[in-house]
């Protein structure tokens, strides 16, 4: 599939929708639209990718494509206006758009019609099934080892560390298999329920479907958690993956040199050991686990040396073995893990 | 309004909408509609509340009634077929339905159209607003004490600890709100979102709104929890109403001699006061609180010296001062709260 991944103003930092796709997902991508960085080459500002122009908007693509995706993934899950012209060019041209918000695109009426006169689709992977309900408890059950990546925040790394963890254990031969949670672990792996979307009540449940939908079949999940347990706005997301999902053990994500919670900056994240004893004491009445290895973001230090520094400081500061999984590789910490 | 309140197989003990309707609506009860109890008062079964017969079904009923209540909120918050000819004959009748389960009457076909047909509204108050969104984090600002009742587990008083405080703070000169969180809570005082059927990302958000919307207009707001930290289906709800009200005191309810979390037997429930740190700890990062007093419900033991026991045998658990609130009166517990 020939796909355009939509990024204003936000490619890359902010737009980690766009990044996962561009990382692991199986797409062709023909180009970012950008307007801030139009012009530019992903190559410019992302390493270890395909590389791609970087370009205003869908008016500027030569080329067909098979879908557009929305990929920004912002606070809220709103619609942005600016978007408009782009989800209608990617339509009148006979693109799918592949989006991952609150506000679904199928509802919105110009997308809708327009989608219907031009046949093409308007897939809202946030869009959670209607026959979910709440969690039986069963989780604890399946034969897999389950492994949940948590984090001190949002965007932390969860989706990245659980696709490196589950590629590492591949490669060395183990049956491992990625669970994801989100809207852009579900463009990926093309299947899962956007947990952040479903009915609060059942949170867990819908984890808990999954779990046992592929728990039988393989020697390990890899499975994407979502937020965090310590911020005021997304926390309910968090323990309803950590209490659905039962995970034996516990993967902390963490991004170097981050003090106060993002969007939230009145909130100071805790101590890391806190956040260590928080997430394992809340799972233990459920299903006891323990944080058994560490993953930390270091995009933002130069150096691979004071990188490595870096992720020492952070396994002396949680007590157990840790890894950049992009820049040093998951493998470094799988013995921990496996 | 005078309403039937439907509960068949449930009432009392499984049927706490339409008890807790009955001990705190304003509304004149013609009957409740139970067929395993039919020939029954409600006196027979429940003390302190307005007489009223049980009867099998709608057809029983001699006396026009202006809605049926569906007094039973079974966890999953399906809709039961037994009930249907209930809900159709009391259309037929003209009276509303209203409902708080996750199945929505209105979206019912049959009962849409003969709803139409007969003129007469389907509320379903577990159907959120439409303009939910993610939390601020500024529950902490507002002006008002905020104290919210946590649990054990679900079903262990919240609502009833919540109301009974409120009307004891009332009673002695103070300005004090009541908050619902829960179907039977929203039934009750009229407004409110139904927190366990808004999107898991928006459970705090949605209770952030009401914080917000009346925190500035009284001195106290009693904030209804949900469900419990500790089982293994329903704690998403409970920690997005922990970290969206940001109570500056907790209250902590319990069912007297409950060892096991209701509906998954295999689920043990953690002692007394590990419950206790778990609240406060997972509260922390966000609002620093503690549990102030405890709310124990002991209608399964007869004499009142016996429960008496019950409650000083609590009091000493959790290291606060307790009471039966239903019992012994909210009151009496009253000074370690305001």
């Amino acid at each position: 599939m020939r796909v355009a991944l939509l990024a204003h103003e936000k490619f890359p930092d902010d737009a980690k929708t766009a990044v996962g796709v561009l990382r692991y997902a199986d797409f062709d991508v023909a180009a970012v639209l950008d307007r801030d960085l139009a012009g530019d080459r992903v190559s410019d500002h992302l390493a270890g990718v395909a590389d791609a122009p970087i370009v205003a908007g869908m008016d500027e693509l030569d080329e067909p494509v098979d879908a557009l995706l929305i990929g920004i993934a912002p606070i809220g899950g709103g619609f942005d206006e600016s978007w408009r012209p782009d989800v209608r060019a990617a339509i009148e041209r006979g693109a799918d758009v592949v989006a991952g918000l609150h506000y679904f695109l199928s509802e919105d009426e110009e997308f809708a019609s327009l989608a219907a006169e031009h046949n093409v689709d308007l897939r809202d992977v946030r869009k959670p099934d209607e026959d979910l309900t709440v969690a039986e408890g069963v989780s604890g059950d399946v034969s897999a080892e389950v492994v949940l990546t948590v984090g001190t925040d949002c965007s932390t790394g969860k989706m990245t560390s659980s696709i490196e963890m589950m590629e590492a254990a591949t490669a060395r031969g183990e049956d491992a298999a990625f669970v994801p949670t989100g809207q852009t672990g579900i463009m990926i792996a093309d299947w899962g329920h956007p947990i952040d979307r479903v009915v609060s009540d059942f949170t867990a449940g819908a984890v808990e479907d999954m779990i046992v939908e592929r728990g039988d079949d393989h020697d390990y999940l890899f499975v994407e958690g979502q937020g965090s347990i310590n911020p005021p706005a997304y926390s309910s997301v968090t323990l309803g993956i950590l209490h659905g999902a039962m995970p034996d053990k516990l993967v902390l994500t963490h991004n170097v040199g981050q003090e106060v919670v993002h969007g939230y900056e009145d909130f100071a994240l805790p101590d890391l050991d806190t956040v260590v004893d928080l997430y394992e004491d809340v799972a233990a009445p459920v299903h006891e686990t323990e944080v058994v290895a560490g993953m930390i973001n270091t995009s933002s230090i130069e150096s691979d040396e004071k990188a490595r520094e870096a992720v020492e400081a952070y396994s002396a500061a949680i007590g157990v073995p840790a890894t950049d999984p992009v820049r040093f590789g998951a493998e470094e910490v799988l013995d921990a893990i496996l």
